[in-house]
């Protein structure tokens, strides 16, 4: 019997929401799931399709990329989300995908501004893009070098990591965290549909002007700040 | 037992159509439907996503705003639809979705050209987009505003709100509404399917010219005029 | 018991394909489908959800658009279809919708250009696009000079009503017809499908080119020339 | 009892992936599969809906294009496929499709720029677009000379059919092969999703550049390199 089946079962369900919202093809996309006591989290297998996940292919590895157990091999990216969960202490999920517009905006190595209350009510910052890699770093340790391209440039842009649980990797894709792998996933959507609706913005007005600071606090306070009135308390 | 179980069964049920008409993603929506007579409204709770939701879950909500039954809190966006009611008499159902291309055209701060008879069947204007609130509307009770910058623009545009049920608040989303929740579902649906194809219509021919006036009005009048010979009567 | 059963049914499935192809909002679209030996079709009744519909609904109207069975009304349309029973006599089956793509170029007031062989599968012309009636036309019995419309504009271009078998209205929306009403429905799709391709062709490559004439020639001829491979014979 | 009975159920299921994942309208694609030790490949008969397959319906050919067994007429593209198994010894199964975002790349005439890693996992070349065929290809045995066209473009290019299993054809639409129908299916499903976000791409940012050299290489070698680490080995 798993120590950690519970964590095997919800990184199970969170990987079983990206083909249901429509966030990956194939096998485009990894969840994975922290146990911050334990050190160690959860993550989709390798290639694995989801119509042939189950919670015990789930792969337990710690926060130095360690496997620690499980027979498949984890991931690819499994390395990215170590390095985020050693770093950035208080983040329980991470999402990968591939979703169409999020990736598009990647392709097009832009950060996606923030044009509407929907943006707002998610985070108050443009979502950053992150530029691609150095050869150096490309030629290295890939996936580990992913995780620190995303922390040196919330780093260089002043964010927090709590504040935008978000970023694009410069012609590459979308990551997503959150305190857990369900917000993390919930963060994905967002993302997608923020995506969409920005480059349908761009292409209806290329001169829209970005969101109004008033609204864009109003709008990030009544969901999350100390006077939030959004959803049941 | 509730003097109000048939009006949240109605509110329940407009609620539900918007998932299956694919207007909202996770709870970024929300439809009241109002008893003239009793002075109030049912309404969303905050937050519940639709899955959850359940009539008995409805608020009853008076047209000041205040709760009157119901043991979760009402949607983020009450007191708008507080106040439209309030000052509209003859609106029974409102809605406010974020569905994906109404709310483009909202943060593209752009009105969405009358441009075919999809639109004439509908209304005979181009759908209005209010402009973005002053900084002091925002700061103060800001929903129970969004009502006023709504009748406003009608207003100072000399639009009747019983010809345009529909309108854009600019860099936020859509509201609708119509003498029945049900109704009011329904301009919302109708809105996301004109603005899809008002914004396909200026990418295939930037200089597409607005529907000419002897059009709007025979589409107009065969579904709503006198002689209207639309549906069964 | 009605003459008719046979052709109400027939025209009552060909009426729900236009969901299935996701052709259709609500009520926005009409199947109709003639018996050439009554001299009498079956359409739509107006303004009927297609959830609601049954083959007793249907409508029997003869090509003078005078109603000869049916309890309901029947759809707006009635004398467009009706005039083009009239006069073109090989079509079986007419179709009216507002399907996204297609209406989008009519609202443009643009032909759809041949860009490939999906095209020149089916017609060898650009899809035509009626220019908007006159004000007169509209004023006067507008479904009724809608279907001279679109005769006028067939012989304007010097097509056959038996080789293009779909056209567009400036400002409204298409039409389609052919042989029987089920072979009109599937016209509309593929229409819906090519305006789609075409409108992303042209978005990619402003100046993308006509498909060459050896090419609709051939595409053309191996579907629907007196040698034609395609299909079972 | 026919020697072939394995090989078209493998055709068949192929072929009834192309409907699921969204790549086919009515009978718009086919797929074959290859036996190379028996010199044959099983295709879809022309013209017949998916609903209406079934694995005795498959064709065998041989790659000279003659028909073995079968009672139905095979794929309008047979001697495509036909030509491609006999020059290309490495193959199993090859899928046509007039899917609705590659098919506008190819009427546009254009190859599909490599901006991302989605591209790069799985080929590190632009997607070929083959210009479209002289008259005199046309007009004689087109479908031969398709196959002729395809491996043309590949030699003109420089390009290995084992490495990049995916081209367009101009003016008409793509084609995609693999060692198994199963992986030729996938790779068809692939390029769509390319071809989408590639568009997507180019319309939020015309000078968005290609992928840099390093990234190609890494992403294509993890998962397809001597040392790849993508899947379960």
């Amino acid at each position: 019997m798993s120590l950690y089946t519970q964590l095997k079962q919800k990184a199970f369900e969170a990987n079983m929401q990206l083909p249901k919202l429509g966030l990956v093809l194939f096998t485009f996309g990894n969840v994975s799931a922290a146990d911050r006591e334990a050190g160690v989290f959860a993550i989709k297998p390798s290639g694995v399709p989801y119509d042939e996940l189950s919670p015990d292919k789930m792969v337990i590895v710690d926060f130095d990329g360690n496997t620690i157990e499980g027979e498949m091999r984890p991931s690819s990216d499994t390395k990215t989300h170590a390095v985020l969960y050693k770093h950035w202490p208080k983040i329980g999920g991470i999402v990968h995908t591939h979703s169409t517009f999020a990736t598009a905006w990647a392709q097009s190595q832009r950060c996606i501004p923030i044009f509407g209350t929907t943006h707002a009510d998610h985070l108050t910052a443009d979502i950053p893009c992150a530029p691609p890699m150095s050869d150096d770093m490309i030629q290295g340790d890939y996936e580990y070098q992913t995780g620190f391209q995303i922390m040196d440039h919330f780093k260089e842009l002043g964010l927090s990591y709590e504040e935008v649980e978000m970023i694009l990797v410069g012609n590459h894709a979308p990551f997503t965290w959150g305190k857990t792998a369900e917000k993390a996933v919930y963060n994905s959507a967002v993302l997608e549909n923020v995506a969409h609706m920005a480059y349908l913005t761009q292409q209806i007005n290329a001169n829209a002007p970005r969101l109004k600071d008033a609204l864009i606090k109003k709008h990030f306070e009544r969901k999350h700040g100390p006077a939030s009135y959004y959803g049941q308390s």
